[in-house]
């Protein structure tokens, strides 16, 4: 009866399921297979009206259903023909009167669904205990049971059982286990939560799986793994890898940080990502042109960089990187390039770098509504940061036309730079869009600036060196540019330096209590400033 | 029976816990109380041995136990005298031989002592059934009975009803319900783990308590609150706000950061952390000297920041801040101020200023293990930064002797800056030390050192201006100090600006495919450069 596989016949099996999804195919092809099926009221109910021999629950129990149904199955009888050892205890069980069941098929009521409206009272009643019983009791027993608790699973395991004579493998049966420990987990858990939030007390839970060792941490002295949340139906961790050696911690961060860049970019966005801060972004309605001009925003942090587009990458674009150039410091090497698809041609072309890692996933699929920080022993717990600006405002009254989709560009540049950020962005052609010079990261503001404004005119004069034009002062070019800060300017000092580079529009949240001072400095340069009332500070 | 706050005397208890610790006094308080005692094999054992009476379990259940122990509580009668509605279901439990059971007592085998090396079978035989069965039934009816899992709440149950007659009150069962599910949660959480690791398919998971709501997240449009982990004996959401409005999101991350920067300083450490970056840090064997040092690490940065101390706070120390200078901008604001413990007159005197927030937290007890960070819908999980070096190695042979102490310092500055990170520190006195200027935060290293060497420079300057020594330029005291990096300098030109500016030590991990040019260019300069070995990544 069992095999090299631990293969084992089902003969009975009980069935109390609250989700009936599948239910009627399962039940059938269990009869088909000569297995005896056992149900409480609800679920034999449902197969007996479709024309299946069910047997009634309480003739295994020998118990009335009790209690307005408190009580359908908790029984000796019933978790003991679930629990007692095949091999030790089958005297015992035969002498005891107990027949065996082989598979338990069971999901409860749907507790997520309870709403926060319900009382108390309402809310317990819909707290199953028999289910998560004859689930765990089956659960434990895996080396002779089957517990099957997700509607999902059926087909496979019918097919398992067909190809088997009505045996399920040993594997499977501990498969099965896993997967009914996570859902009794997850059930408590979830009316664990339901009661603390109720009480005034709230907690949280969160459940990973399908955890991988990765090579190591954000260092090589520090251990590392990357896991999935359960049960989401889209995770980074589900990005496909099609070329290229294995991801690192430090990757998976700034491929992150590469697609919160692109994914609300129109076609086509670009990022470079240099330690999880974009030194480049653009967008065009021209791919590749989005590609150089994100990557002219700091063409020497690109090499070696993160790079995301938004859109299927074709061969065009790519070429760009010129991997096979002759001269070998004009090819651009990146570290990770990610998009939704690639073309074919365009594939070839990248996997002639062996190191280059080449990732699919849909910046279309990220949406993530909740941000977590770890502290000690302790977490902090956001919203994630979704809301750009709530209007334009013009501080400084100067009346003059402002280019609102210029500035929600920055805005979607500066919020995912590492404060204290300075973002400068530019309009080019017609309707491209370019980061020119960022600062991040900095104690002072005024550091920020100058580290933007200072990477902004080395763009500039790089540029006029290359067009063979004739040169004129970087600064000139800056009066088309727009200037945004992540918070507000603390102090007039910040609106100074701006000036003396030759920037004309600021875009900032506002809100400070110097705000006077600061937009009487503007007025005085003839600087216009935009208040957007949206901080965007990131750490 | 039942007064207004829904009190309730128990007459039946019922038994059985793993961990008998304060079993004897809870048992004695029962009976004292007239309770009748349930209990199963081991539990009813001890207490019969210490001379108390306990009915045995299967004259309730009317079943034997079976199956080596695996049937020992599960049987209609019981889980109906626990699970039965006292007010509609009275007449049907009468009428089954039903009597009530009112407080359940039960804790499991302690499963996260199974070592890994236990078998599958020895595993699973420990995961207990009947016990969560009976808690869970419990909690459920918490309107009429009481469950109490943590043997650490027996006192406080025992002092209630001794107080009331032997009566528990609705809000304490409704507590112990809540612990119940967040035991059988845990319970199936940490079985689940178990289970998932052992099929090398890993699994993760956490749960957090007490949240607190915030005023809002990193932004004000964004929702947020603070969590504690679960279980853990010391956590950064225990610190005590001794003064001062709430701290907020950001508050908490400085905070954090504040900490991580000191707790590895000898006596006195202090951090000056914006943006979670320390732009001060300072060791001294004086405590008012350490945050003179830190402060003067980058004093206008250090306005507004969050300041930790690693010992207690004396008033010499405080009144460095000038909180009641006559000249307000003499007045050194801050948000927060962090130590294990305040001196009371340095406390009334920080208290003079309404909006600083004080705060006590012992560094000693913060020794984060894990790091995570959370990317879309999936974790990144590694151990913590701990290691600082593997040796020092000195790369260039010049066999100048290393300040080792110096050095140690420098890498813990470096190691709380996100990267590119650059720390420039130097030996003050005999045994103090100060961060003398930083770059954080940038894509580029070249840019980070830039910004550190110009700091130090500044520094420096304001030094020698307010000494009214002969000025002389900043560059020639730089030679005494040490410039650090978190990871290895890619090309020879990170060491030309370090020339440039008078820096004559540089310590790096080392590790660059252009160490030799990197090492030769030091030669040329006549710069020493140490290895360490170990790269400071912080993202």
């Amino acid at each position: 009866m069992v095999d090299d596989t631990g293969a084992r016949r089902i003969h009975r099996a009980l069935l109390s399921v609250s989700d009936k999804d599948g239910l009627e195919q399962m039940a059938s092809a269990l009869i088909q297979l000569d297995v005896e099926l056992i149900s409480t009221g609800g679920t034999r109910g449902f197969l007996m009206d479709r024309g299946y021999p069910v047997t009634d629950i309480s003739t295994v129990t020998g118990n009335p259903e009790a209690f307005d149904g408190r009580m359908k199955t908790i029984s000796f009888t019933l978790e003991s023909s679930i629990l007692f050892n095949r091999d030790l205890h089958a005297e015992e069980a035969a002498l005891l009167g107990i027949a065996p069941i082989d598979l338990v098929i069971c999901n409860f009521y749907p507790f997520h669904e309870i709403s926060d409206e319900k009382s108390m009272k309402d809310l317990t009643e819909r707290i199953d205990i028999g289910g998560p019983t004859m689930v765990r009791a089956a659960a434990k027993n895996a080396e002779y049971v089957a517990v099957i608790v997700d509607p999902a699973d059926y087909p496979e395991i019918v097919e398992e059982l067909e190809a088997n004579g009505g045996a399920l493998h040993r594997d499977t049966r501990f498969q099965l286990m896993r997967k009914a420990f996570r859902l009794t987990a997850d059930y408590d858990g979830l009316i664990a939560t339901t009661l603390d939030r109720r009480a005034g007390d709230p907690s949280l839970r969160f459940s990973f799986d399908h955890g991988r060792r990765l090579r190591y941490g954000e260092n090589n002295h520090q251990k590392a793994s990357f896991y999935r949340v359960s049960g989401e139906a889209s995770s980074l961790h589900d990005l496909v890898c099609l070329h290229g050696k294995e991801l690192s911690f430090n990757n998976i961060l700034d491929i992150h940080s590469a697609i919160d860049a692109v994914r609300r970019l129109k076609r086509h966005g670009c990022s470079v990502i240099k330690h999880s801060n974009p030194c480049g972004l653009a967008e065009s309605p021209d791919q590749r042109r989005s590609l150089e001009l994100a990557w002219a925003g700091d063409p020497v942090s690109a090499f070696g960089s993160i790079i995301a587009l938004n859109d299927t990458v074709g061969m065009d674009t790519v070429s760009f990187l010129s991997l096979d150039a002759e001269d070998k410091r004009s090819r651009k090497f990146i570290e990770v390039l990610i998009a939704p698809a690639f073309d074919t041609d365009a594939i070839e072309y990248l996997n002639q770098h062996k190191s280059l890692r080449i990732i699919t996933f849909d910046p279309a699929d990220f949406m993530p509504r909740h941000d977590a920080r770890f502290v000690f022993n302790g977490l902090l717990f956001q919203d994630t940061d979704e809301c750009m600006y709530r209007e334009f405002t013009e501080a400084t009254d100067f009346k003059n036309d402002i280019d609102e989709d210029l500035i929600r560009f920055g805005l979607l540049a500066v919020r995912n730079l590492k404060s204290n950020a300075i973002a400068i962005v530019r309009r080019m052609d017609r309707d491209s869009f370019q980061l020119l010079g960022m600062g991040c990261g900095q104690p002072n503001r005024l550091v920020a600036i100058r580290l933007a404004l200072d990477k902004a005119v080395e763009n500039l004069q790089k540029e006029t060196a290359s067009s063979n034009s004739i040169r004129r002062p970087a600064g000139d070019a800056l009066d088309s540019a727009i200037l945004i800060s992540d918070a507000f300017l603390p102090f007039p000092d910040n609106v100074d330096i701006c000036a003396e580079y030759g920037i004309r529009t600021i875009i900032q949240p506002g809100g400070s209590i110097r705000d006077k001072a600061v937009i009487k400095r503007c007025v005085e340069h003839g600087i216009t400033m935009i208040f957007t009332g949206i901080r965007h500070f990131r750490h």
